[in-house]
């Protein structure tokens, strides 16, 4: 198979439009109803048993996100971004939690819980059975397919993300309050639009080649 | 600010058609067009500095379905999909992984190797002193990104998948070869198109409400 074929493709195009944006245009500000778009795109996501383990923290206030620049590398896209989403997951996941996403789901779909004994077992036996660090890590990676679903929807949007890890997570919960929550910060997403001065939209872009990353079996 | 508005948005509407796929049809294969619009969004995923610290197995060979199978709990999308995705992390970075990279942006971007030292040294200081568990804990997550990014490529075009992680990762790595490789299998995805009689395309999506999920501040 040819793997070097290109097709038109607009969301491949959007793919192509985005990039790490390291300066943004301090002046323009996500509209409401993109805001919207973006939000419903998040609660949309995909995650493990649909369980959903993260909440995400959609930050405006400018002095919050001064504290945040300063535990952050000084990483100005945090202050200088329409606004910075932080993606939290929960560092545990109870029994609790997996009876509240039960009953929500049976109330959704008009079912019995009794119906939802085989998923529940299911859950419960692999979920709540993890060591603690890697339900931890379980939890992170559902917030990353998350961040991965905000980079397509932002790119399909024309607006501008950087997704970033270089952050000081402990200072992080300490300053969203979070570990009384159960949550711990995974990764963080400014977003909000390019400005013109930002000389790193202008590069190519740095991919390994197909055969490098793809293995046809 | 009302969470609850409502936008017309094609790509909302492709991801509330998605769902994870439980049947696929057999029938129905995935065309050459499509796998390439597929595959090469996957090679767009943002990640990390860039590593893309991961390969993708795409495996369409029977038999090789069928051994996957029975170390994934038998569950039929893996040999009834069109396409299995393996997404597989590299279990460490070393400081040649991320040489080859360097020199990879050098030549894309007719760079010297000493422009890019500052980042060098950045990436050097940071992944590689990862300790041994969270290097692949890091790996896979952007692995993660890629998977969030095929289930929004597929959506987009009325493709099914089903990311799973109900599958004995050791196996996998034994079946395909990937320890040798430094690889270890992250997360899988059978793509293809739902069958008439999947009883699951018909339920309501259980989502936490945009309240439980999101923190405006």
């Amino acid at each position: 198979m040819n793997l070097e074929v290109k097709t038109e493709n607009t969301y491949i195009e959007d793919l192509n439009w985005r990039y790490a944006t390291k300066k943004f245009d301090k002046n323009k500000e996500i509209d409401q109803e993109d805001l919207n778009i973006i939000l419903e795109s998040l609660q949309l996501s995909a995650s493990s048993y649909g369980l959903q383990p993260y909440e995400i923290f959609v930050i405006k206030d400018e002095k919050l996100r001064e504290k945040l620049k300063d535990v952050a590398w000084n990483q100005t896209q945090i202050t200088e971004a329409s606004h910075l989403l932080v993606f939290a997951n929960l560092t545990h996941v109870n029994e609790a939690y997996i009876n509240t996403y039960l009953d929500n789901i049976a109330k959704t779909r008009d079912m019995s819980r009794e119906d939802l004994k085989g998923m529940e077992d299911m859950m419960k036996s692999t979920v709540l059975k993890l060591p603690a660090k890697d339900q931890n890590d379980w939890a992170a990676k559902q917030a990353y397919i998350a961040l991965g679903n905000l980079l397509s929807t932002t790119a399909t949007l024309k607006i501008d993300s950087c997704p970033m890890e270089g952050f000081d997570a402990a200072e992080f919960d300490k300053i969203l309050g979070l570990k009384e929550k159960n949550l711990t910060t995974a990764v963080i997403a400014p977003i909000g639009y390019r400005s013109e001065e930002d000389q790193y939209q202008h590069l190519t872009k740095v991919r390994k080649s197909k055969s490098d990353l793809i293995n046809i079996i």
